[in-house]
């Protein structure tokens, strides 16, 4: 019995999140269809993240338990055989027999990218938000400075969380413009349910001039939901890198 | 009686090209539909460049006549409205009556997109074209050389072309690498029926090492189609410019 981790990349568009819902297919039920008939086995991931509806991603993890003779850094090749061309496993690797990513400390990495302009392109439409409004890019790098760190994030969450607390820490944000590409970059040691789309939502509102940055300061001390922005639309959205620490996260950090 | 000229944006992916045919939809048929319905005339676009199946554009141009009230250059916003998502209506301006785009010399640049890499991206799954095989881009730019200038690309031309003369003029070829993403960026005067995407097979071959770059040049000499390497997929072509020229190409050209 060998433990197995994927990497793996996706569209969402096409699916209720990662995660098996009643209504809707999710990637997670795809995978397990595919390994269990590529390895010949049932086989049933656990995942590290769970993305919401019509979130991408380009690097999610999954962990799963199998007798194949395989060679382990082979299973990638014979899964992406029978996966729809929207779901591709990047890299297969074996791990300690008791290895669990969730277990680990692990810093994950968000984009969320505008395509911004007077009017959309069909060509970037499902990987980004357009956005015609005009932005002030040095305002929303403000409001996004106070939420560098950790914090109470209890504003930035959307009700039907189950997290125990809200207290989440954001090692990185940044926002980057090169001509239509607006990309916010989130590094955090965990993100409560759409807190990123929530951060967007709100530092859009900077950027437009209808909130002072300093108002996101407010909002997180508010720790109340009705004071944030809306939450930016899942397009937009892609989960690109989760970092695992097995041994806890450096002191460093 | 205005005639109006429209920059239009679209992802070919479902469609069976620019211009009409017994079997499948084209883009200039939902365009036409969705002009005469917002203006309530019967408008038939002329386009200025026939794409095939599957390829994108990011500027294709036609033309119509119209006697509507609303601003030419809010056309645009007005049959984006009705317009489906992957095809964008993205300028609209007036031009003299007698203006014709097909008649003008015009420079045209397409960019075909290579995703390159050991497994494939489901996120540009649409708009590069996969290609796992090692590349000597160095190579591809020397076998690019030959095709640089006047030539008779009759070994680059499909079947079924309907062109009159095969002699066509490339302006520039440049090829980028990126990380990833290696991209062929080619402007010429006009370009034969699936001219790029068979330049592109071609100079392929020349960076898997299985043509020397030299071979391009008995190809062109060759002018059978027989001779060039096979025509690259669609998905990976992109029409992203026109340059016309009403008073004929500038000396300097």
């Amino acid at each position: 019995m060998k433990r197995i981790m994927l990497t793996v990349a996706y569209d969402g568009t096409n699916y209720c999140g990662w995660q098996m819902e009643p209504t809707g297919l999710s990637v997670e039920e795809v995978l397990n269809k595919a390994l269990s008939k590529r390895l010949n086995e049932d086989i049933r991931v656990k995942g590290v993240s769970r993305t919401d509806s019509g979130v991408h991603a380009l690097a999610n993890l999954c962990i799963f338990d199998t007798e194949t003779p395989i060679p382990p850094e082979k299973i990638c090749f014979a899964v992406n055989e029978v996966l729809p061309e929207d779901i591709v496993v990047r890299k297969s690797e074996e791990v300690p027999p008791d290895f669990h990513p969730r277990k680990c400390d692990s810093l994950k990495t968000y984009e969320y990218t505008l395509y911004h302009d007077s009017l959309p392109n069909p060509l970037v439409r499902h990987y980004t938000t357009y956005y015609y409004r005009r932005l002030d890019v040095q305002k929303m790098r403000e409001g996004a400075a106070y939420l560098i760190g950790e914090h109470d994030f209890s504003s930035f969450c959307s009700a039907g969380s189950q997290a125990e607390t809200k207290v989440r820490r954001i090692t990185a944000l940044e926002i980057e413009e090169e001509g239509t590409r607006i990309c916010f970059r989130i590094t955090g040691t965990g993100f409560l349910y759409n807190m990123v789309r929530i951060i967007v939502g709100t530092l859009l509102r900077t950027g437009t001039g209808f909130w002072p940055p300093e108002k996101v300061k407010e909002i997180l001390e508010a720790k109340d939901r009705q004071a944030a922005g809306p939450k930016a639309p899942a397009e937009g959205l892609c989960l690109v890198e989760i970092r695992l620490f097995p041994e806890g996260f450096p002191s460093s950090l």
